[in-house]
């Protein structure tokens, strides 16, 4: 796809260190989180400035080059995968912490920044950049911004795109756009911001941002509950929220993801529970202390068998982190670990977990469940083994069922991971034909070569998951 | 524009009730609260169902007929001006409150709800909806999502998009379509919720709205400080800031303002003073406690005169009143007022009033500047006389040199009114002419043949100011 000819003209752009083609440095980037999919591109590129950008997407888009943007390539839904080859254009050299404004409560940075080194970044100064993905040691606020990350935090705090205020936006043409900036308000033209949010990469090259910050809330305080089952659990969400208690985080690990998570980090979990609720409140000590009591009270009405309030913020942390590891707790158990996000309204929460039971039965898997029980984003995984052909066929189906139950309670089929490739063929089951239909114009507007990471969002074939390797 | 054979099809969708072609009923609708811009309709129509505006806009495609969408009509920047006739959408008949879900902190309404009318309804049940623009007693939560309109708590609780969860809306082929919906997270295909926010009825017709609720505050309190001079109320609003404290609100008003609405609202003001700062907190009976005293604090340090805290809430409630009636105060001097909002970052505030103080000189205009000064969207307000064509042309230039000191300030030449067809030639000072040529592209993919709401927001001539009179 790249002659040499066009390969001298892009390392004229960047410098041949920043051009990479050899087998093991392409392999390297065919493939990012997500388990089965895999997609050789045919060179990977390392630009550090917009113009750099501009140049690379100026000169691909004439020559019909696919390019897929990358930060950390931790995506679970193939959005990193150059599946019809091309360009990975890794931005991991936009790392740079531009300026944090005190004055204004905002931060200016280059798209490859890791988020974690962010929230150090600001947390050193009292402020606090709120979005937290399970991905976040890793993963860059760039690759954050193209799949509207959420978090542990989203309840209280929203997600990626509630931070977001202003871009700078590179186009196919080479254009360099800006949208948004430091105005608090601001509604000058459509929203491109919001727009270029959760867009995947697949309008143009995001190379700076402006985030929103607020100030680091004084303390915060963990709470946990057991319970003999998953009813009871749900209504203590439910409940809470209903007596106007916004937490600012309520996790949820399943029986069968309490026993992994427990063999792992070595908790002491009491493993003959069927679930528990990790709750965690932030603010001014009196508010902390006000709201945690109030929700362990809660919990114990709403049946609890087991309320523990941690004693300080490190035990607190410890059970946070048990969390956070449970994806890869549950990743040693097979080969393949599929992490999905389908997403209800809160007060469908028991439903969908009874359903997750159930579809785990009836195709005989084992899926663990586990997630932000606050927001109704649940992530089902499911242990299995890709060179299973049979045993995969079993798990698309099985998935197949648990997004349509999650659509007809009203929820969605991604609540942050992202559409990618893996859920490119339920997009119209959440927006309907004509909203699929609506989004490929909007696409052509930006892209009318669809070169920004083409095979990505809109269903171009009926077979639900595909493995792809060259 | 509409031949007798299509306003039969008209009526054949509506009934003849709902179909007002009268020279007083199209007059009625021919300017909105915009000074100086007015132009009219081929016709009037109001819908009460989705399938109806389908209908409707299907047909008015089909012979290129205009179509505008209108709530209240309160617009403040020509945007419900029908500046090329056609067909005015009144949807003053989609004003109920179809459900709130109080499991959920959702409310379903139609967009033709009164937003005084939505606080109310959540409210009586603890609930809190707080985009609260100076318009919201008459503004429907339609015509708010259209501008994406701010108000007193933006810097609190952010603005109607953050609020915005989930749209029907129509597009000019009559296809009717969803998204978003009641789930926190959810992020299948591009954010088209928050593309339709402030797109100021230039893509489709919105029926209904799923909206965003958070918990009732406690309680609120509110002070006063009034300053010798311009630099230390906005000082005093960065202080605040810069001290982790956010309030509700924070709004400014100078002195020419305080003048005018003291006369008014008779609360006593001391018109010696140069700005005045209304700034209120809630939150729990403690937070609050806590914050205002601090906030009365940071003032005194900063160099206000005089300080004062609300005794009880409804003293409190009487001095925000005194700002929500600024512009109804300032428009009693001259036949002709003109409201601008051009917003700055916050650590500007002092040099954009400073400019408007220069400007207001130099031009020999009236100007009086309140607003929003936590969020830096001011509105700097002109009181003139449209019949005075020399005076205008001096209006013109005056917000000329506001627009272009706003944006040097990394502003936006638009807070929370829109762009409408007053700020329609400034656009390309915000986002560039490569912006602007982008958002063309984006409403083609939704509104082809260019019917919806034409003639706004992009610019398609060189005057700045234009009277429209049919």
């Amino acid at each position: 796809m790249i002659s040499p000819q066009l390969k001298n003209q892009f390392i004229a752009i960047v410098g041949s260190k920043y051009y990479l083609d050899s087998p093991n440095e392409l392999y390297a980037y065919s493939y990012d989180a997500t388990p089965i999919y895999q997609s050789m591109p045919d060179a990977v590129i390392m630009p550090e400035t917009t113009q750099e950008v501009s140049d690379i997407l100026k000169l691909a888009n004439e020559h019909l080059i696919p390019v897929v943007p990358r930060g950390s390539g931790t995506n679970l839904a193939g959005g990193t995968i150059p599946v019809e080859g091309g360009i990975v254009l890794n931005m991991n050299r936009f790392n740079k912490i531009y300026e944090i404004d005190q004055r204004n409560l905002t931060a200016t940075i280059g798209t490859g920044v890791v988020t974690a080194d962010l929230h150090k970044a600001v947390e050193a100064v009292g402020l606090f950049y709120p979005p937290d993905p399970g991905s976040m040691r890793i993963s860059t606020v760039g690759g954050n911004m193209a799949q509207c990350a959420g978090g542990m935090r989203g309840l209280k705090y929203g997600v990626t795109k509630d931070y977001i205020m202003g871009l700078e936006y590179v186009l196919p043409s080479g254009e360099i756009l800006r949208c948004g900036g430091k105005n608090v308000k601001d509604v000058a033209g459509y929203d491109m911001t919001r727009l270029m949010v959760g867009s995947e990469g697949t309008l143009g090259v995001v190379t700076e941002i402006t985030v929103k910050l607020v100030p680091l809330p004084e303390t915060k305080r963990t709470l946990v509950a057991y319970y003999r089952n998953l009813v009871d659990a749900a209504r203590t969400v439910e409940t809470v929220i209903a007596s106007k208690i916004i937490p600012a985080t309520m996790e949820f690990m399943d029986q069968s993801t309490m026993k992994v998570v427990d063999d792992f980090a070595k908790l002491g979990l009491p493993l003959e529970m069927k679930s528990m609720l990790l709750i965690e409140q932030d603010g001014s000590e009196d508010q902390v202390v006000k709201d945690i009591e109030k929700i362990a009270e809660i919990a114990r009405q709403e049946g609890a068998a087991l309320v523990e309030v941690a004693r300080t913020i490190e035990e607190g942390a410890k059970l946070l982190a048990a969390r956070r590891s449970a994806l890869a707790a549950l990743s040693r158990l097979r080969p393949t670990t599929i992490l999905e996000d389908a997403t209800v309204p809160r007060s469908r929460l028991a439903e969908i977990v009874e359903v997750v039971e159930q579809v785990a039965v009836k195709y005989d898997l084992q899926i663990c469940t586990f997630g932000h029980a606050g927001d109704g984003n649940l992530h089902p995984t499911c242990m299995t083994d890709e060179r299973n052909k049979e045993e995969i066929h079993r798990v698309e189906q099985a998935f197949d069922e648990i997004f349509r139950a999650a659509i007809r309670m009203g929820g969605t089929i991604t609540g942050e991971h992202g559409v990618g490739m893996a859920k490119m063929n339920y997009l119209s089951l959440k927006v309907g034909d004509g909203g699929v239909e609506l989004m490929k114009r909007l696409k052509a507007a930006f892209d009318p070569n669809n070169i920004m990471n083409p095979g990505k969002m809109f269903a171009n074939s009926e077979r639900r998951r595909v493995v792809v390797k060259q």
